[in-house]
């Protein structure tokens, strides 16, 4: 991988792309995304608009605008510039040749800075900075500079673009705007077509350096514009601008509240907003951040994914949704899928556990989709969404792919039989407690989604009398290739986990805290004999056990389908565009796997012996395409499981880079794919964390199993675990674990399955 | 219908084809075929080859040449003529002009003949005339003549042509041939391929009219000819001859036997051959023909149908299957779908029970067959084929339709899921028990199937703890169009009786046959947890009931697919040759039906309310498409049990003349879909005997609700129910049943709910 066709770096922090590539726009805007969890505003200059993916994407204003499609909406650009010298405008790009661009890009921070010269017409040099606020996540705070003007007079046109990109329809409608001339604030309102939520975005700004000698008031349908005559101060113009965004769902009165953030981030100023901004970074990084020595590269790439996994979580809410594109696009509906608690969650478990704690608070409040998604299918308990937005009501259609050769619509089951979703929300929510011993969410919230859960699969497992075990029928596993297949390994592993949790917290509930299991029971009327069921079912479930040869079928029939590599079906696509999985895609009737389903159940539950973790590494692997980019990191986590280092490196490149050093199409056949695939990002804290350190918790404690590959000299992180604090050095030779000065008591862990206690401010020497 | 495009008739019996039309070829072959359960040799000139599809098609003679589909061979023809008149060949049909030709077949005896007229080289006629002996199942016998013609001299090739059409690969291999100048008898022997199954063609020949005047053998690799220069007497030329066929499956020694049988029917001469053969059609007739008054049409349709169930059905033996074309080529294998059962035997069951025995112990000696499949695809029991050959084992692939479109194999899965013809079989006992009280055949044969297959029920539903019940998962009910079904209504009432039936016996044999119980129940290891499990599943299984709009789902979800007509799909189809079904075909995802299913339920059980059963066929027959040529006779018995007659009258017309007067293609993209289907032959029974009349039999025992369509007249016929024969009467005036003078004992009988009692030799009239 030659990163520099797409970027440099001089630290482990900061990128720079030093000359821009048209082919690669799609990808500088989610990549160099700003963002807050609140909205993201992706990595486009002031100058683009629609046709170059400029965008700004607002939690928590779903809609649907096309009949089909519910999504986030955009917010109207409060960025939007166009500088005019000379009579000419610049920034029209690709077709402005007449100035080059750098772009960087601070990770540590999510700054975004360009910095373009003009090529022709003068020496004028347009250098701007910008950060989506985590002190205030509905600002974006930007510094905008104009130097070396030879001329002292320019025009700019600034204001609110409301002409915006969207993915699946116009979201925004009754557009209206103002501006303000005593206070310089312009603001643009409408709301969405289809849920009515009414948006405001505010621009406030002022000129540092220069002067404003005319000023003139657009209004286009859907936008507010201010053209401005300027004249330059000692060559340069310097205006300090913010955007602000509120929708009706943050707050009654989402106006007020926008001109009056407007007003008092103008009275701030940008130098402060930023130390602000930084300053909670900062305490975020203290315990989030992964050093990586001997590969400034990896470095770079590691926290570019540990960046993304955090801007990508709306934190600061326990009602939204981790997107699993989070907030870089509107693709995939800025919903969660199972990603959410399987790859972005682990992460904040021991890091930032009350965020940990949002993200399942958010599965407590679907709890109502799930159990209408449920109803409808003639199940009971919580059927979880397969794309859940904000209320958990299936938002996956029936039809999404389409037979290229034929043009018809495929009916995938995404959103009927893919239910792992469901027992991994349990599997989650069990690891949450290992991690926090926070009981107080079990008794309050975790409880009622385990026994909603286990009450759904109660209802979906069927009784083989004549074999006398509970089976499931008719699943998508996590290989989403092969549809309507029986006892998925995955599926059922999960499936008994999940109903052995919630049988735990009920006896624990009914001896510990009766009075609250009571009220559970009645609000969720909960009997006695739907315990029994769970208790039979978990006792009988069939879970496929390793054969002979060690391997574990990833479900019924698997080893008798064709037995051939992704290779030579690609060979056998009669259009390139074709879907590989069902009905009659090139892999359905083959082993071919899209990504890791066997070696995903060995990442959760470490149950198996090496003998098998080896076999069917060695199977699976050769067999999986990687369609997913959620497959590289397991693999990786079972690599170095294995000792095979070098393999979890590889499997490190392939998954910190899916993004960082895309070549995929983001853009096919005129659909929008891209987008930052903020599960890799998550599995990248897993990879690093679960695979080389080797930490896991189980019902044994934390133990670690450290092996570290050749490319680094030295990892170095710090965990949260129970409240205890502590920090790892990992390098060829030694495993160091040092713990917090604060920490309230001893540290309980084991190295190899040697057992240690570490008092606060302690640290132990492991030699490797 | 203009039936005189296709045919002319001037009796109830005898049909004549006035000009030979191209297109109509195939048909001719199919629908004038010359058989006997045996054999059947299609209906095509001596001067026919493979072009024009001549074939004579064995039973018990499967065989795989192309490594994929197995089925019957073919015998090499001995009936091959060449006539040469002034050096000029005669019959290479199309291209020869010189010839017009009238076909002519009677249905009665099923002789087939044939009357040319040479147009330009002489005024000479050939007349030739050919039957497959019911006497001698072994044999064709032909009478061959050249009238009128005025050159004294012509030459004559006859033999044996081995060089023969084959739909899937060339069957015979290692051909011998000898001629016996002597005995003027030629043979040509070879085997199958793969099956090795020796096959013996024999001719013996004479000249009745006309001399020898001289005689060349000829061999080729695959045939053997007689070159005969010859001289007419009196202007004429008369041979007779005989086509002998035997495979060393039907005994040792099949050469021995063949030329020892073409000898001896040399002796008895055609004539007298025939007399013999015509008895034993007679006999038949004498309780299988239906009379219809009132349209001549209609009358030869009905026995066209009923001929052709009868030479279908291999009723010399109990060891074969009836094919879903009978012998009337090799599609569909030669073998036995669930038609057999439901459609082809319920005409035996009151005819000749002989017969229908037999076809009931072929089900019996093909058990460990299905016992195979069961344990292949992981259940316990019998699981019946969906194509069944000799063996029993599955002979249905797992690809065969392609889609078009693309080009790729589809995977169907009527091999695996489409489990009814299980329970079918179950339910065919259960009606030959009733028709004929023959327990012996229940305690020998019968109970183990109905064991067998309960068992395997019992390994196949899932028991549902949520809802308490038995389901049945993933089917393929009648409806082909919807695979992957849930709780197909068909499937699941079926399920239910087959256990009922299984327990019925099981306590009547404890009983009344203990040692034989003790027998069965030792050889296939059954004990009595299995019949607690019978009765459970048979109690609690799930069964769709009529909802508030008398309607019963097909199966789960089924009402809410689009609710469109096979009109519209038509409209949508890319390519007219597209499949319909599963897996993306245009009716998957609608509830256009292929063919009766929630109305052949129905037809099998007579359980639910007048209501029901109008609102339901209200509701499925403008849904269905009739795809299947099992549709039309089961819409048409319950439109009769309706009352609807003339509705019933319709579907009789769609059903009687699927075969007689086909425009459909029978060879599609060169592969050949033509031959008698068997199964509508059959439902003609059923459509006149359980429509019109209105019969039943059930536990209460038998009934009538007659009612009879304007167009008809009178229809007559005749019935042996539990060994007391009957004959009926029905206008639209008066119902009569006479019973036979022979009859031991009284019949039991009602009609509309009165109940009646006759003895032998008594008859009553009803007024409708
Ligand atoms: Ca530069
Ligand atoms: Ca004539």
């Amino acid at each position: 991988m030659n990163y520099n066709n797409f970027f440099e770096i001089k630290d482990g922090w900061n990128l720079q792309i030093k000359e821009l590539k048209e082919d690669q726009l799609v990808h500088y805007g989610s990549n160099l995304l700003c963002g807050n969890g609140y909205l993201g505003y992706r990595g486009t200059l002031e100058e683009w608009g629609k046709e170059q993916y400029q965008a700004c994407v607002i939690t928590d204003t779903y809609d649907m605008a096309d009949g089909k499609w519910r999504e986030l909406s955009n917010s109207p650009n409060a960025l939007t510039t166009k500088v005019t010298v000379n009579g000419k405008d610049f920034g029209d790009y690709p077709k402005e040749d007449r100035i080059t661009t750098e772009l960087d890009f601070n990770y540590k921070y999510g700054i975004f800075k360009r910095i373009s010269q003009s090529k022709l017409e003068s020496d004028f040099e347009i250098v701007s900075e910008r950060f989506a606020s985590y002190d205030n996540l509905h600002l974006i705070a930007n510094k905008y500079q104009i130097n070396n003007l030879d001329k002292k007079e320019m025009k700019l046109k600034i204001g609110i673009n409301g002409d915006i990109w969207d993915l699946n329809g116009c979201h925004l409608e009754n557009f209206t705007g103002e501006y303000d001339s005593n206070k310089n604030i312009v603001y643009l309102k409408a709301n969405t077509v289809e849920s009515k939520i009414t948006l405001v975005t505010a621009l406030s700004f002022e000129f540092k350096k220069g002067k404003i000698k005319n000023l003139k008031v657009e209004n286009e349908e859907k936008s507010i514009y201010l053209l401005i005559k300027a004249e330059a101060e000692s060559e340069k113009i310097e205006m300090e601008r913010n955007m602000i965004v509120y929708s009706s769902n943050d707050l009654n009165g989402p106006l007020k509240a926008a001109l009056n953030d407007a007003e008092s981030a103008l009275k701030i100023g940008y130098d402060e907003l930023k130390e602000k901004h930084q300053a909670v970074w900062d305490k975020k990084w203290e315990l989030m951040d992964i050093q990586i020595k001997g590969n400034l590269l990896d470095q770079l790439a590691v926290r570019f994914n540990l960046y993304h996994n955090i801007i990508a979580t709306p934190a600061h809410s326990e009602r939204l949704p981790i997107g699993a594109r989070g907030l870089s696009c509107q693709a995939y509906q800025g919903s969660a899928f199972w990603d959410q608690e399987i790859f972005n969650l682990p992460m904040f478990l021991f890091t930032e556990t009350e965020t940990a704690k949002n993200i399942l608070k958010y599965r407590y409040h679907t709890l109502d989709g799930a159990r209408q998604k449920a109803e409808d299918l003639g199940y009971a308990g919580a059927f979880y969404a397969w794309i859940s937005g904000k209320s958990g009501k299936e938002l996956c259609p029936s039809f999404f792919f389409k037979d290229v050769i034929s043009g018809r619509k495929i009916r995938n089951h995404f959103n009927d039989w893919q239910i792992h979703v469901s027992p991994d929300i349990s599997y989650a929510i069990w690891k949450y407690y290992l991690a926090t011993e926070d009981i107080d969410f079990i008794v309050n919230y975790g409880s009622e989604i385990l026994f909603e859960v286990a009450r759904f699969l109660n209802s979906r497992v069927h009784y083989n009398q004549f074999k006398d075990q509970y089976e499931i029928i008719r699943l998508l596993g996590p290989d989403e290739y092969h549809e309507n297949v029986d006892n998925n390994a995955f599926t059922n592993y999960q499936t008994q986990f999940a109903l052995k949790k919630a049988l735990y917290f009920y006896f624990k509930m009914e001896n510990e805290y009766p009075e609250k299991l009571e009220e559970i029971k009645d609000k969720i009327n909960l009997n006695e004999s739907e315990i029994t069921a769970w208790q039979e079912i978990s006792e009988k479930i069939y879970l496929p056990q390793p054969d002979q040869s060690n391997l574990i079928e990833q479900f019924d029939g698997y080893f008798e389908l064709e037995d051939t590599t992704a290779k030579v079906l690609n060979d056998r696509l009669i259009d390139k565009a074709e879907y590989w999985g069902w009905p009659n895609g090139v892999a359905v009737f083959t082993q071919v796997i899209k990504q890791a389903d066997v070696i995903q159940l060995f990442t959760l539950h470490d149950i198996f012996s090496e003998e098998v973790l080896t076999a069917n590494y060695d199977y699976y692997e050769p067999r999986t395409q990687h369609g997913s980019s959620l497959s590289p990191s397991q693999y990786a986590v079972v690599a170095a499981r294995l000792g095979r280092a070098e393999e979890a490196y590889d499997y490190f490149k392939k998954s910190a880079f899916i993004d960082l050093m895309s070549t995929n199409k983001a853009v096919s056949g005129g659909t929008f794919i891209g987008g930052i695939h903020t599960a890799a990002a998550g599995g990248i804290w897993q990879l690093i964390i679960n695979g080389f350190a080797g930490m896991k918790i189980d019902k044994a404690g934390l133990s670690f199993k450290p092996v570290l590959c050749q490319e680094w000299e030295e990892i170095q992180f710090k965990l949260n675990y129970q409240n205890k604090k502590f920090e790892i050095r990992l390098n060829q030779n030694e495993f160091q674990l040092k713990t917090a000065a604060d920490n309230s008591e001893a540290l309980k862990f084991s190295v190899f399955e040697k057992e240690y206690f570490l008092d606060a401010a302690a640290e132990v020497k492991i030699k490797l």
